[in-house]
């Protein structure tokens, strides 16, 4: 079988072809690059019916059920969304080749700084088989060589997504690699693979992420992890509160920048934390509160918080609500608890909120919005890779731009010093 | 005495001060960053005598001889250029609070990105006692705390110096902490405090950078290793090819940038190989060769390289020479030996020089100039940090605005998803 075959191959050896493939991908054109990725495309149509026999395989023997079957599941429409994704990201700009500066030093050397791509980059990731077609179009556009080492669950999905993509005419053997999934033995060879990978994204749960960025010493882009707050002040529209408070909360519990806490300003606390409290769990929520909070509410349902609530990240439907004396102390719990990822104010007043949105250290600083925004779609990217919660590198939403590095092109007549 | 107590206080103590001045910085306006840094500046004038008093310790118990001495050493001049550096710093743009980018969504979603400062820097180095003071006043400039952990050798110099930065009025507690230089432990936790440090640099010799590269759960910042190459190509004007060959491995042989091998055109090694190789031992140089070279210079000393040869970084006066086919054979050479430092190609073919530009995925790629320049003063970039090796977050010569992270800040007028 030829899922079989490609397994006796051995990690390493994979890495060495991806190396080997990196500074092909760098010197192809926009244009080859584009014809390659509408030709995967294509092909993910023409072979829809294989991914879904192999995916079926995966979902059958996962065991999986609800939400985790539904993230492993893949459908007809899915794989016509998949193959559009990938038309769409050909249709973006190539970062690739653009001058970043440029400068004539009085010695008459000419300096360029220009982007190039990473050369190698690893993701390890969960469930999902989309996201070995997401990111390996994104990494062909920047022109990158990708390692891929998926989960298990989507074994067969992810080796016959792979099949397609690398089986495109033109495509460099070794621009694509799938790692063998049975064994975390691939995960460790990866992450130690310095000098032949020059970056490790990991997507997926935080026990994933913290083991890669603890163990890992190829540079690491950390996504993810999101305990996100909502902070709503003395000055707050308590309407615009509620539907902010409700949507961070509810529209998709599971995700990174759905919000995790609340905090209201002790002036208001009084009337709104009961109100939000029972609208939250009117919403299906499981609320948690501080002394003052669990007081004020204390016609309905909610338990005290401890903490370990204050730092933890639900992903399900439970908010933990604190009432703080002012936007100071809500800063200054913000920045001791949350995963610097997501956190928004609600007011009307705005020097609190210009305070706010300058000393909460977090990636995306809101205010009078949602956390749910935080996404590379919302920002308008065009395409995603992941959010990453470090700021080396990048913080926040990154696609294109941030899979790429930079050279310094310099020309000179002779000079020495 | 002083050094003595400061010792007690435990490396994680110290994190968390600085972390807790990170904050305080990265709220100073740069009118106050830069009254702070003219202070540095007089203080350190001011305190001369107690910084020679210091030095003059670390230097007779050092047992230290030489150049390593000379490094390690102080005197009244360096002091002021010490100083004059830090008044330099003051005078450089402030990159913290600059737009990077900024636009509106559909959704009427005002998304700014805006230049914030890193945090919590930590530098781990070796002997020089400038570097205490060029890095926490790049640090200090760009808003970040820093978190020092010196060579034991210049430990005096170093307590000295910091005590006297962080004792400027204004200065808030934590903004440069230094760390226990006696013990391999204070490394350690330095290296694995990831969440409260957010960036390593490590700057010193390959055995100090591997082993942060290799151990550090804090994102890295790789500095420094140079295996440089110039490639003299069929078309190059001789007399411009010794200068640049002498230049780049004599001027300063200890550095990064001093190239390490040299690659000549099978074309014109009958003639230039004999020529440079008498040339470079004219000049001290100890000159290896592979069996091509050996033979054409088999009047002059030269020796066998060996296959280790063309990995190592020298870091003195020794070159190895190698005759390749072509530009093609000297871009695959570098690319499998290189530390991806700077790399330069000397010819008159511009078709080759765009070539050799373009495929050396090296940080810095030169054409006719010395390897020499791959430094931030050089670059005109009025400070520098390191040479990043890496290509995560930056590469090449990095100074002030690598110092640096983003964040987003979005304004929005109730809007959920």
């Amino acid at each position: 079988m030829a899922a079989t075959v490609a397994n006796q191959v051995g990690t390493r050896e994979k890495l060495l072809r991806a190396r080997g493939a990196a500074s092909k991908l760098a010197q192809l054109s926009t244009a080859e690059k584009n014809a390659l990725l509408l030709s995967i495309a294509d092909a993910i149509e023409h072979r829809a019916d294989s991914i879904l026999a192999a995916n079926c395989e995966d979902v059958g023997s996962s065991g999986l059920e609800g939400a985790m079957r539904d993230r492993l599941l893949l459908t007809r429409p899915r794989i016509q969304e998949m193959a559009q994704g990938v038309r769409d990201v050909a249709a973006l700009p190539d970062p690739i080749g653009e001058t970043l500066a440029e400068w004539t030093r009085p010695n008459g050397l000419k300096i360029r700084k220009v982007r190039v791509p990473l050369g190698v980059v690893g993701i390890i990731y969960e469930s999902r088989p989309n996201v070995t077609v997401d990111t390996a179009v994104l990494a062909l556009k920047t022109g990158n060589a990708i390692v891929l080492r998926g989960g298990k669950e989507a074994a067969r999905s992810n080796q016959e997504l792979v099949k397609i993509i690398a089986g495109v005419t033109g495509i460099p053997e070794g621009a694509i690699e799938l790692l063998d999934s049975s064994t975390r033995d691939s995960v460790q060879e990866l992450i130690k693979a310095r000098g032949l990978v020059d970056v490790i994204i990991p997507r997926g749960g935080a026990g994933l992420i913290a083991f890669v960025t603890e163990n890992s010493s190829v540079p690491v882009i950390e996504t993810g992890a999101g305990n996100c707050h909502i902070f709503v002040d003395e000055s707050a529209d308590f309407d615009m509160a509620d539907r902010i408070v409700i949507n961070a909360k509810t529209q998709r519990p599971s995700v990174c920048n759905a919000a995790e806490k609340l905090l209201v300003h002790e002036n208001i606390a009084g009337e709104y934390v009961p109100r939000i409290v029972q609208k939250l769990i009117d919403a299906g929520v499981e609320v948690r509160g501080d002394d003052r909070a669990c007081r004020l509410a204390n016609n309905a349902e909610i338990e005290p918080a401890s903490e370990p609530d204050w730092g933890e990240e639900y992903l399900r439907l439970c908010m933990a609500v604190r009432v703080v004396a002012n936007v100071n102390e809500a800063i200054a719990h913000i920045n001791r608890y949350s995963t610097k990822h997501s956190d928004s104010i609600v007011t009307r007043n705005e020097s609190n909120a210009r305070q706010f949105l300058r000393a909460v250290d977090s990636a995306a600083v809101y205010w009078n919005a949602s956390t749910r925004f935080t996404d590379g779609a919302e920002f308008g990217f065009g395409a995603e890779m992941g959010i990453s919660t470090q700021k080396l590198h990048c913080r926040g939403p990154f696609a294109l731009a941030e899979l790429t590095s930079s050279k310094y092109e310099i020309i000179g007549s002779g000079q020495i010093r």
